[in-house]
C-alpha cells in the first residue's frame, strides 16, 4: 500500500545512536561473540538487592491499578524529600511527577514549552536525543558552546528554553556553582525556561559536590525544570523511572501530555522507586560502592590513554562516560566506532 | 514569572473525564468515604498469582537493564504467539511492538500518520481520549456515527486513518464480522490506515467471537495497526503494558517515536507480560472466570434496570462498560455524575 504513508517529521527522526550501537552489538553477541558493552549509558550492576526486595513486598500486598497521573501518594512524598535532600529545593506534591524515564520528561518539558517557530538552546557537546526530541516538538535546537558569552549570543525573541546538563553526557564535565549561577542571572528577566537535567548527579568524582540551579535563586527555581531518574544512581536503566520537579505550570503541562498520552507508570516501578528515593542505609553504602567503581575506573581510563599520545581525554569529573578525541588517528568517528565494534569488539558511540 | 510560557495546544488539551473522576473520588476516599467505583475503566480483580510469580522469578535473574525499543527477544516472541493465537494473523518480529499501555500505541500511531491539516475518523460514541490525542498530533478529529455511508461521507482527501474500537468502550457493543468487512471493502484503495482498538478482546459475552479487521484480507492487514494491551483481560492496568501489530512501516515509525522519548517500557513489566501473553492453563482459567463475572455483572445490571423504566440501557455484548441513558431523568450528564459521586458514592463517566 504505497499510498499508506507516514508523517514526514517522524521519518525525519535520526535514530538513537547509543541504541543502533546496541542494536548492532547484539547481532555480534547473538552470533556467540563476546562484546565490551560501552555504547550504550547504562551501568553493569545489578540493581541492588533491597530494592528487589522492597518490589516483592510491594507485589505481594497489589500493585496491579492505575496510579494518580503524577505517581502514588508514596512515590510524590519520595520525591519530595528527594529534592529537598539531594537538590536542596522544597516541592509541593503538584510541582513533582513522576515519568517513563528522565528522556521521557525532558521530551514532554520540551514539548510543552516549544513548538514550530520557537528555539531551544542545547550546549555543546550534548546528549544526542535533545535536538531530535527539540525538532519532534515543531521547535529548532540551536547549539551553541558552553561559554556564557556564546549562550548570550544564541538567545533571541524565539528562545523558550535552554537545556543544561551536568554533570555532563558525554563529557563527564560538572558545571561549578559560578557558572550556574551567571547562567541564572543571564536568564533573569526572560521568558526562557531552564530545564536542568541532573540525571547524573550521583555521580560527582574527587569530592565536588552536584549543585542545581533552582537552588541558587527564587528566580532560578521559578524557571528551573529539573530532570533526574532512578536509572544512573541506582543502576535501574531497566526500570524506566524519571523524576521532574518544577514550577507547578510546566508540571501541570507535562502531567496533561502524560495523561492523554499513557495515563502513568507502571505501579511496580514506582513502587521501586519510592523505596530507593528514601535512600536507606544499605542502599547508600551501594550507591557509594558503585560511585566508588566508577571513579576508580575513570583513574585508570585515563592513566592508560597516557600512554597513548594519539588519543586525548579530559579527566571526566562525573558520570561514567569519557569523550575521547581520536581525531589525530581517524577523522571520522562513526568509522572508528564500527572499526572498534567489528576488529575490537568493543562498542562506543 | 508570567512571561514563562505553556504552549497553547497543551493548554487546551482536555483532562481525562475518566482520570478527573477517579481523583475526584479519591479526594472523598481520602476523608473515609466508601465509593463505589464505576469510573476508571478498571477491573476490581487482582493480578493473577501466577503472574506476579512470573515476575518474581524474572527479578531473581534480572530486569535492570533497557532493552530493544520493541521490548525483548522472549516479548517479541511472546506477541507474534498472541497475535497468531488471538487475531489469527502472522506477524514478523519487526512487525510488533510494545509500549506504555494501548493508550502510548493509539497516540503514537495517530501522531505517526497524521499532522496539521489532517483528519482522523472517530466513530461515536467512542473513548475519550482519541479526539484529544488526535488534537495533540496537530490532526482534526472527525466524528461520525458508525454506519458505513455515514462514514463514506466522513472521508475526505485528508483523511489519514479511522479509528475502529470494539469490543467497544463506552456501548459494550460487538462490531460483527460482516460489518468490519464492508468497512475494510470501503478502504479498498484509499490511503488510510485502518486503527483498530481492541484492547477489550478478552471480554465478549453470549459466545460472540472477537474478530480482528487485520485478518479479513490481505489489504486489510496491511493498512491495519492492531493495537491492545495487558489491563483489560489480564487485570493489568497499573503493569501500563500495550502491544500493537502491524505493516512494518508503520511499527517502525512507533518505534522510532518511543526510541527518541522513552527508549523501551520497563524490563519488568516486559517480563509480566510475556508471561501472560502465552496464557499458560492456570492463567486461562483466571481469565475466563473474570469474564464470566462481569457477564454475569452485565446481566444483574440490565436486569436491575428493567425495572426502572427512566434509564435506558442496551446490553453490553462485550468489556465492562454500560451507556445508559438517562435523558428522561436529568439532561446533562456532567451534573447526573456530579450528584451520583456526591449523593449517593458512586463514582461513574
Amino acid at each position: 500500500m504505497s499510498n499508506l504513508s507516514i508523517q514526514q517529521r517522524v521519518l525525519d527522526l535520526a535514530p538513537s545512536a547509543t541504541l543502533a550501537m546496541k542494536a548492532r552489538a547484539k547481532v555480534l553477541q547473538d552470533q556467540g561473540i563476546s562484546i565490551i558493552s560501552m555504547g550504550a549509558g547504562e551501568p553493569d550492576f545489578e540493581t541492588p538487592s533491597c530494592i528487589i526486595d522492597a518490589v516483592k513486598r510491594a507485589l505481594d500486598k497489589g500493585v496491579n491499578r492505575y496510579t494518580g497521573v503524577r505517581g502514588t501518594d508514596e512515590l510524590i512524598a519520595a520525591m519530595q524529600l528527594k529534592f529537598e535532600r539531594d537538590q536542596k529545593v522544597r516541592y509541593e506534591p503538584t510541582e513533582v511527577i513522576s515519568t517513563v524515564g528522565a528522556k521521557m520528561a525532558i521530551a514532554m518539558a520540551i514539548e510543552a514549552v516549544a513548538g514550530p517557530g520557537d528555539e531551544v538552546i542545547v550546549i555543546a557537546p550534548y546528549w544526542v536525543s535533545y535536538p531530535e526530541q527539540i525538532k519532534l516538538a515543531g521547535a529548532t535546537p540551536v547549539i551553541t558552546s558552553s561559554t556564557i558569552s556564546s549562550i548570550k549570543k544564541a538567545i533571541t525573541p524565539h528562545t523558550k528554553a535552554i537545556i543544561v546538563n551536568s554533570p555532563n553526557n558525554p563529557t563527564g564535565e560538572v558545571l561549578p556553582e559560578s557558572y550556574l549561577r551567571e547562567l541564572c542571572d543571564l536568564l533573569v528577566g526572560t521568558g526562557i525556561w531552564l530545564i536542568s537535567d541532573e540525571i547524573y548527579e550521583h555521580l560527582v568524582f574527587d569530592g565536588r559536590k552536584h549543585v542545581s540551579p533552582a537552588s541558587l535563586s527564587d528566580d532560578a527555581r521559578s524557571r528551573t525544570l529539573i530532570i533526574t531518574g532512578a536509572s544512573k544512581g541506582y543502576a535501574m536503566t531497566g526500570w524506566r523511572v524519571g523524576f521532574a520537579a518544577g514550577p507547578q505550570k510546566l508540571v501541570a503541562a507535562i502531567a496533561k501530555l502524560q495523561e492523554q498520552r499513557y495515563t502513568c507508570i507502571a505501579a511496580v516501578t514506582q513502587a521501586a522507586a519510592a523505596f530507593a528515593l528514601r535512600e536507606p542505609a544499605e542502599l547508600t553504602a551501594e550507591i557509594e560502592k558503585m560511585r566508588v567503581s566508577y571513579q576508580d575506573r575513570r583513574d585508570r581510563l585515563v592513566q592508560y590513554l597516557k600512554n597513548i599520545p594519539q588519543i586525548k581525554c579530559t579527566a571526566p569529573q562525573g558520570t561514567f562516560y569519557a569523550l575521547l578525541d581520536f581525531s589525530e588517528v581517524m577523522k571520522d568517528d562513526e568509522t572508528l566506532a564500527s572499526r572498534l565494534l567489528t576488529e575490537a569488539h568493543v562498542a562506543t558511540v
